[in-house]
């Protein structure tokens, strides 16, 4: 019973700084670094690959949309081929970034309203998919559990990695509720670590109708990027672990 | 007596159209694209990158500093280290996009200030090298003939092209005469081309003093971002093949 | 019989030349000048303000989304009040820039994708419309012909006039034929100036039913960013004024 | 006996969150809003202008270079006419802003490297002092006590305010010593307030060498963007006001 934590982190700018990435990498087993698009630049992205290689945890790329000021959380219009064009030029970047800190670009998981997008967009789903093969075939793909982006690396012959969310209930189809729902977020680390023990060790999950469904976990993505999210953190980790399931990059499993 | 003629495209960015790529191309050797610091974009250098290699030019990368404002051409002060990061990005960028559009990146040539400045400067022309050597060892680097560029690149075991300019006279000492002068520019494109044919046999151009100096001549950097520079490479490229000399990329003299 | 012509101006950005400023701005009775979040830049928009001060036209704001890469033709998602804050920025650089020159600012008009979902969004309608009230209540807002903007200028205080494109047709409901409509476009000056005539002289314009329709018209929207495009307005102009018409900007009506 | 205390606010850009202006403003009478430039946006500027007159502080635009990812640290070569146009479109955004939100810029303190170097070269302070002058001659200038920038302003007429720093020492001829020096930051507030107080009442500080010298003092400049500067900053206040000193922003002087 193997599981991946991941983070969002290198979501700094120059001297803007975002998150606590010393803070919570050690608590995490992969890392998705953002490539200067939403967020990053060259100074950041180095100072957060040698963290990650420092700290033992798998790289991954976290391209987002070209849009600074919106943190790539906004929807912008781009043909296909200009995502794919995009996702090249930021895992080129990270790829040789980490090359040249010694240590290697393992993963790609997109950001933002890249990520949603993806999850429902059979051609953007697609368009991200071809990028990250075509940079490299070994990358293994990070996406909403279920959703068309890992539906659409399957496809391709890319290992995926199915995302769930440990702070995030799910509808009956599998997909999260709104974040507009007031059930939406799990606040308690008891009841999350709870909900992903018995994800991992039984592959189904309490919907909010009170069912369960089947849903893949390969990784689950962590925040730490406030005090209460590390508790969040050092909680979930240790009832993992507690249960005799093994942290492990995707990798590795 | 084999000469590579190179000329920097793909300085577009976004609707911001710059150059007359595909006017130039069919005259060069080898290109240099921009890669989204001082101009270009994903979307610009996919299409760069798809125009050179149905071209049959060698692809290189011509990293420059931050500032799409000031298009590269402002010194902007960063650390040597930064520096270092700044080219190992924008090569890896280029890298991916030529891996994904089935070429190689074969060389690169700092763009603007920052050539200027690793012309003179043995730190920031290390860290040129650095990123370089680090990003890939069999990148050649172009850098003024006889800069500090060039010799830090053969200390460092990079093959290194010396470039000279087809439009400008050189002092005395092998470096170029400064704009501000009067002589500065070579209009007439007989006149630049007997200089780059001497240089070529020779190894030596009358420098301003009228006196003969010795320079290094791999590559001749041309431009086409208007139709009299375009008349000027022209004239430049019958003039050499007429003296039966190789129009041939650096990497296959 | 009062007719403006206005044309988009000062869209270049720092060395990224765009348009001919210079060749078309005898021709018009006003223009627009980008502020900078979709082209321009302080310095591009001082020798813009400069150049209209000279040839006598009236000057207006151009305010865009803050989107350099795409030429604020693409829709970015953002809150109605961050629209205004937009607009409120945009107006303000620009009646700065106007008063340091010795000028004034007169107009607004949104550009590209503002512009068009301005004209069909009443709430973005009216956060452009408030943007220019609260910056200057003498500020005429120019927007499509019978469009949600000029609507919401009316209710609100705002001088308005109507735009009309003279190379463009209209449905019969008084919107523009889609560009994918292939007699979207209107490539004779000859067709177009007489459509631009009756207009003027009759209130009325011939839509793509063949019937004729009513449309209001303060002013034409021509382009000069090309050869084309400048034999197309010094054409409208002539047969205009050969009419009889005046040429005057639209606080002089 | 009066003095102003101000704080550079406002610098956060888009997501990206830096300072902590809430807790600042309640201990000083005038804040310094960063304009787009170095830092800041039409959102963060919108925001910080109602928290700025909801705290009844006296609002001043706080202009940079045109650099994000330096925030305005950097020193950009740019001509003294560009940098009077950077200034001019700057402060017309925030100008602008403040009438949008009902109430009104008052004064000019430039950042960073700016700042910096408008307190030594008098061509970037003249162009400083005419952009302020021709944007609104009732501008008050904020610049370093004793600097070339203030003197360009009361050549010019403008009224001008004579910083210092609490946290600083400075060297015998009136001007800071630099950071490097180990001895050039005060970190007890109890002494930097005690600095103060002997200035606003005698006009005159202790240098570095021990002996006293003529310091002008209108304004003081405090950090609130962490929480001992924090601290700092309401030792100082609490000090000033146990002195019987009366805090009020310079207008009111």
């Amino acid at each position: 019973m193997l599981i991946d934590l991941n983070s969002d982190i290198g979501e700094s700018y120059g001297a803007f700084k975002v998150g606590q990435d010393e803070a919570i990498i050690p608590y995490v087993t992969s890392v998705n670094i953002a490539c200067g698009y939403h967020a990053g630049d060259h100074g950041v992205m180095a100072k957060t690959v040698q963290l990650a290689a420092a700290n033992g945890v798998a790289i991954g790329a976290h391209p987002g949309y070209p849009d600074l000021q919106g943190f790539g959380r906004r929807f912008i219009p781009m043909q296909n081929e200009e995502i794919y064009q995009a996702v090249v030029y930021q895992l080129g970047a990270l790829q040789a970034m980490c090359k040249a800190y010694g240590t290697e670009m393992k993963h790609v998981k997109p950001h933002g309203a890249l990520y949603n997008v993806a999850a429902v967009n059979i051609a953007v789903a697609q368009a991200i998919v071809d990028a990250t093969f075509d940079v490299d075939p070994q990358l293994i793909l990070y996406g909403l559990s279920g959703s068309e982006l890992v539906k659409a690396g399957e496809r391709s012959g890319l290992r995926v990695a199915h995302e769930v969310f440990a702070d995030r209930t799910y509808q009956k189809n599998g997909t999260l509720m709104p974040r507009t729902d007031v059930n939406a977020l799990i606040h308690n680390p008891e009841v999350a670590a709870n909900r992903i023990i018995q994800l991992v060790k039984t592959g189904t999950i309490i919907c909010h109708t009170g069912e369960e469904i089947q849903l893949k976990a390969d990784t689950v993505c962590v925040h730490g990027d406030h005090a209460e999210a590390l508790l969040f953190v050092k909680k979930l980790r240790e009832r993992i672990q507690a249960e005799g399931m093994t942290l492990k990059e995707v990798g590795a499993h």
